[in-house]
């Protein structure tokens, strides 16, 4: 039997271990899964055969080198900061690992110690990152296998709720982590390129610079800008081309209503409030508003933010109940991102029959043979479950793929690696199309950047 | 002799070393001024019999800790975050230290050094901290000494041209380090609290959130707030207090047009941008506007800031010249800030014969006797050219005359100290009115804080 070592039960675990499990008989696997929480491990494992879950605290350093020493190959499903300790121990006891977070500095710095182990550490593939990559790499090399040369790359993924669970007026819930949706944008101004000039968006604008996307069959979208789109310029070798664009897609008209939130400041994470836990929804809102002895709070943010009494922005803030004066926070010395995470989760947290969606799409413009072409690629992937969500599956399905070809010696390359190689996205890609996870791809007519040009 | 030896010759560094050198002869005194440019430091001492200038860099250990060593007191007049070095060496070598900046969290740690050393480290002794805080205390002390219980502290400081020299559209030029006018209200939400409800602004509404101010004999005037007014409830002893409010006071209108800079992103101080050094001022313009093949760079400005062509904001920028195709940024790898200044400097530079201007402006609401009172108190103090300027008396006076009680024992309590008691504020503030540094004082009705309620 070889050991699996899975690190972290939490949501996004759920498809990863199915899929692992359901091959575990026939190709000789043990699923171990350590969480701080054993109950929430053995949870997921559903008394099957071929599975062991044990407690696991990340920061023990005894418990975590015992649970690495005794796997044939680490998958760490913990948050991105946490996977620094996993990796040096992976690198001590000469084990392949996998994640599904961005490379950070740390983890790139451990480059040439994995070389020198022949190891492989994979990371980035999950869904974004991780399929963007590998569905992106996959059309772009063929335009060049082709002599193509890319003019022109953007790629927008979002996670949504599935149409048939659409049932508020932000066309939104929160299908991962809230934290995340609260604070995105923040760390930073956006940068981009476009048709060769630089773009750069400070976060109190990144929600009313959004770009419409029409993506086949499922209607019209929106799109804000991701922090760097330009360091991936680098990373895909298109370090020469004049538009590259990365960004998360919404539903039409949740940036337009997130922006308020943004704009009063209730996204703020930096600082705490005193006495949160006995203010009010209403009195949070009125923290951010000018103090007046008589005016009412509905009426000073209507009048700061310009707001309109028709407008539709309205009637999503009355939706979120964010003058209510009696509904208390209930979070002591909260910062503000955390006391609007909680007035959000009231009402965007997913009924128990709701389905979410990702939805990732790829526009790739290119020259070849003095001819000008555009190819757009769209994947939707809606969700089965509450466990088995489009998220898990498009998160967990490419870490269980590779983690099990790594282990078979089909994907033997050493380093600290990203999918963006053939030898790794070609079967991989290949073997999620059996799950669902299938990109739609149409040539198009060559637009380039154009704002006034979305195709209809 | 005695040796006072003051760290950094610096723009700040003149009326404190000319207070000094006068007194010098009298008070038995020797001036050693250390600063990174030997010359820099000998051009502020005019061949005086009682001073001695010495290079001196303050990262080095051995040349600073010998100029400690020989000095009777120091004065550093680094930027604040140097100060930590030179605090060090003043408790090695038992020093009694000045400062004009903020109390850092460094120097804070040393206070029980400080005591059992039985030294002073008088800080925040220059205008803004300094005068602001003596002037504040001495009118609270005095209310609440005659049995008044504090309502409400709002205080206002603004760096301006004189009146005379007052010859842009913006109504300003850099009387002082451009950089912090760049970065201004960066760092965090600015936070205060008014009639009992705390307020937050986060920094891309901080332009729009501005005071009016009425100052006796000058006119009507704008403020924004700073950063943390919070703190100063315990700092000044009026913890329960329902308003404290302090502000950076500009000429109307000039936060207003401000505002673009920010919304555009241009103040971000936290990335570079590639190949800034060929780029012209249009061109960094137009980094911060959306990519159209056609659109001008100005009417995709207007719009999206919504400026009408009327709009005296426009007007201001122009007069910056923003949207010049040929004039070059000239500076590599740039941050936009760095750039916005370079900008800035172009125009905001004082001419020979400008003048500056400190204006400082106090309320004070209190209860005495079942009855409700406001003071305001005012100072204005103009410069006398560009090297007295109204900047350098206000913040090196204080400096110099606290240096010199110390020096004498007239100051002797011993601890990392503010200039909020008593038997510091009175005697320093007596003897700055020889300088022409003298608060107006008036008896108003009380207001409490109310928008609508600006004094006429």
């Amino acid at each position: 039997m070889r050991n699996i070592l899975i690190i972290g039960a939490g949501r996004s675990s759920a498809s990863l271990i199915k899929y692992l499990l359901d091959k575990s008989s026939q190709e000789n696997l043990h699923i171990i899964v350590g969480d701080i929480s054993k109950e929430e491990a053995n949870k997921k494992l559903n008394n099957h055969p071929n599975a062991t879950a044990i407690q696991l605290d990340v920061f023990n350093q005894e418990e975590r080198a015992k649970a690495i020493a005794n796997a044939a190959i680490v998958i760490s499903m913990l948050p991105a900061s946490f996977h620094i300790e996993v990796a040096k121990d992976c690198i001590k006891y000469k084990k392949n690992m996998v994640t599904a977070s961005y490379i950070s500095k740390e983890i790139e710095a451990l480059h040439n110690d994995v070389v020198a182990n022949n190891l492989v550490f994979m990371n980035e593939i999950g869904v974004d990152p991780g399929i963007d990559h590998m569905s992106a790499m996959q059309v772009i090399d063929k335009i060049r296998d082709n002599g193509g040369k890319m003019l022109l790359f953007e790629s927008f993924t979002g996670g949504l709720v599935a149409p048939e669970s659409d049932t508020n007026l932000w066309n939104y819930k929160f299908t991962w982590n809230p934290r995340n949706v609260v604070t995105a944008g923040q760390g930073g101004a956006a940068m981009f390129i476009q048709e060769g000039t630089y773009k750069y968006i400070p976060y109190h604008k990144l929600f009313r610079r959004t770009e419409f996307l029409q993506i086949n069959g499922s209607g019209k979208f929106e799109a804000y800008a991701n922090r760097d789109s330009l360091k991936f310029r680098s990373i895909y070798g298109l370090d020469d081309i004049p538009t590259m664009y990365r960004g998360t897609i919404r539903k039409v008209g949740f940036s337009r209503a997130w922006n308020i939130f943004i704009q009063l400041g209730m996204t703020d994470d930096t600082y705490t409030i005193e006495n949160s836990e006995h203010m009010s929804y209403r009195d949070f809102t009125n923290l951010f508003l000018a103090y007046s002895p008589s005016d009412s709070v509905e009426l000073k943010l209507r009048s700061y933010l310009k707001i309109d009494q028709d407008d539709i922005m309205w009637d999503k803030l009355i939706e979120l109940d964010i003058f209510n004066p009696t509904k208390k926070i209930g979070l002591k010395n909260a910062t503000p991102a955390q006391i609007l995470q909680k007035i959000l989760t009231d009402k965007w947290t997913l009924s128990e029959d709701d389905k979410d969606m990702i939805i990732m799409h790829h526009k790739f413009g290119y020259e070849i043979k003095g001819e000008k072409k555009q190819i757009e690629s769209s994947l939707v992937s809606i969700g089965e479950n509450q466990t088995y969500t489009a998220m898990a599956k498009t998160v967990g399905l490419p870490v269980a793929i590779a983690t099990l070809k790594i282990l078979n010696g089909e994907i033997s390359n050493p380093g600290v690696q990203r999918p963006i190689t053939k030898e790794v996205y070609n079967p991989i890609l290949k073997e999620l199309e059996a799950y669902g996870i299938v990109f739609k791809e149409k040539q198009v007519p060559y637009l380039g950047y154009n704002p006034e040009n979305v195709l209809g």
